[in-house]
């Protein structure tokens, strides 16, 4: 995507061919910083602090991350507890232990002195494939659009209510809910996205607001509180979020709030998709309450950082001091309030049936499915930054 | 209630017998600060500015606001002005109509000259009645914390979600919601309130935290989006809201998101109340989407106020400069996700018929039910500050 007219993607390595650069996505919409990671301890403090973030992202940054710690040590101990170390930086994304078991198993076969060359070529092909994926979320995901469009007889343009951001900035490149907002706006079809805050980190306020905005899709933030009414008065089209880990069971474990907004969807009778790579399907666990469920520092909800009148960057305090709190970071949207799944390969039932019709070699146990076949459009090989 | 063991009412006649004490609500919970009242603009505005807040003490606001404007000219069309005035002030309580008709026909059948001392007794007993009220509401709601005492066979405290603020600070004393509450902790019941923080204004977070703090009930803050996830996990035993108007049919407005939260109760299983005055019904509206949704400044989203680490207290501005953003007040939540409204009379089904039972002149269309027979036996005649 574009920032200011110049090219991104939310991950790549720097011009010395080893080091890693990064948005720092803590710093937005107040500013816009890149970070360059030069270890594996990076990586993870990275995934820790959400200097990244977005299940997708996390991913690709544990890849890179276990490239950096191969540098100084590529053997199989060493891999082996990087890879723990960058899985205890956050528990809930499943495209974190999806990427290092992939890597993981890349370097298995090849001695010890080739593996750091291996393994930065397969984080690279993590990422790329990220970018194919979520292209193709948003090709499929156009149809879900225009379909809305073409319903509403031209009364204005099709509103869309995402929840968080799964834009390009939680992914490599276009993003999961949002690479259909992206791709249907850029063929002139009219829609306009609500987008939830997203508290206590308010990262749709932050990063979605943002990133449509750089993008010039029209959008309007709102309290979390306000999306049940939209669309109880019939201001909402579609709803479209991203996912942390989707359950074979079509379950869906998101950020805290989803279920909130999928039980109004239903009520309403408002379409309710989850956009998600097939990196983010958890294919072995079929009980919601059995997903680690991230409970995050009390910090992000006692205190908001903003930009204060004289320009600076503030975080203030809004409890009452002492105040007790709690900072759930995810919830479980049950598969009966999912009314379809937007995957890389197309649209399916939040069911197990629906997910193996689409990815049937899963079915067999076959290991991970291959990236589709019809490469981006748009590819960025570099970045910048 | 008690701030630092001085008892208070949210609002009271100055010692001077005519100009009103109210203690500023946007000032909370960083400075306690209590502002003086002496014109009928004046009223209006602390209304308006959300100086005061919550249906009852608008109304009661509202009714002394009457009594400022009459003592400058206390003829019909003054006082007809007045009420105008002060009914726009805010469009969704219906407490504002219901004190401003009450004292305009008061004064119909009283000469000017003895209006103002008619009027002010009105308004003195508009306060009086609410407090009775209130604690009506919480002699009721106490037996259904401690049945959800019992039920839990000792597994831990009740647990009760609420959101916004509907706890003496919405009323003249205890609260609707948190009347119950305040009576059950009281009275010696273990228990927990989930204080939902209330984006954009945070009322959960400034006010309903520091009054439960100020009274030593346990409670924690949390983002509005966490709500469902505690109910699915089995950590909310039941919900308590108020409102700013409940419709003949059962229908419920209040503060934006109640229906998120009442729509994961019913999923839940988890029982909803809405605890209210008879003041705050709308005997005449059957239809939801007939009530006023006041929509309100841009600023209440965009920017968050809270206290800097040097202790001021600094605006920040949250989203991305430029960004569009709405506002909703309010939304309704429907009957059939209400399982009782815990009113003065006692608990009755969200229904006409429920309501009617309690208050069968209403159905007779003979006005205005009596208050409660019992006094409230904590009634504060003066108040302080």
């Amino acid at each position: 995507m574009r920032i200011r007219g110049r090219r991104y993607r939310t991950i790549w390595l720097a011009a010395d061919g080893w080091s890693v650069k990064v948005i720092d996505q803590t710093r937005l919409p107040h500013a816009f910083v890149v970070r360059r990671l030069t270890s594996l301890g990076d990586a993870a403090e990275a995934i820790r602090t959400m200097v990244v973030r977005g299940a997708p992202l996390i991913g690709a940054t544990a890849a890179y991350g276990l490239c950096l710690g191969a540098r100084e040590d590529a053997s199989d101990r060493s891999l082996d507890v990087g890879r723990e170390t960058l899985l205890a930086a956050r528990p809930t994304a499943i495209n974190l232990r999806w990427a290092l078991d992939k890597l993981r198993g890349v370097a298995r076969g090849v001695p010890v002195e080739e593996r750091v060359g291996v393994l930065y070529a397969a984080a690279a092909e993590i990422c790329d494939a990220d970018v194919r994926a979520c292209e193709a979320i948003g090709r499929h995901g156009v149809e879900l659009i225009r379909a809305a469009k073409v319903g509403k007889r031209g009364r204005g343009p099709v509103n869309i209510l995402t929840h968080c951001n799964a834009g390009w900035l939680a992914t490599v490149d276009w993003g999961t809910a949002l690479a259909p907002v992206y791709a249907a706006h850029d063929k002139g079809i009219d829609l306009h996205v609500w987008v939830d805050e997203t508290r206590p980190r308010n990262q749709g306020a932050n990063l979605t607001a943002w990133e449509l905005a750089q993008h010039g899709v029209p959008y309007t933030v709102i309290p979390d509180n306000a999306g049940g009414h939209l669309m109880q008065r019939g201001e909402v089209d579609l709803c479209i979020t991203g996912t942390d880990r989707t359950l074979i069971s079509g379950d869906v474990c998101n950020k805290i709030g989803t279920y909130l907004k999928a039980l109004a969807a239903k009520d309403t009778g408002v379409p309710f998709y989850v956009a998600l790579p097939h990196s983010s399907v958890d294919w072995e666990e079929t009980t919601g309450s059995a997903v680690p469920i991230e409970e995050r520092p009390e910090r992000e909800v006692t205190h908001v950082e903003g930009r204060a009148p004289d320009g600076s960057t503030v975080v203030v305090r809004v409890t009452p001091e002492g105040s007790p709190v709690a900072n759930h970071a995810f919830d479980i949207t049950p598969a009966r309030l999912v009314t379809g799944l937007l995957t890389d390969r197309g649209l399916c039932d939040a069911s197990p049936a629906g997910l193996f019709r689409l990815f049937p070699e899963r079915r067999a146990g076959k290991g991970d499915p291959s990236p589709p076949a019809r490469m981006a459009e748009s590819r960025v090989p570099g970045g910048g930054g």
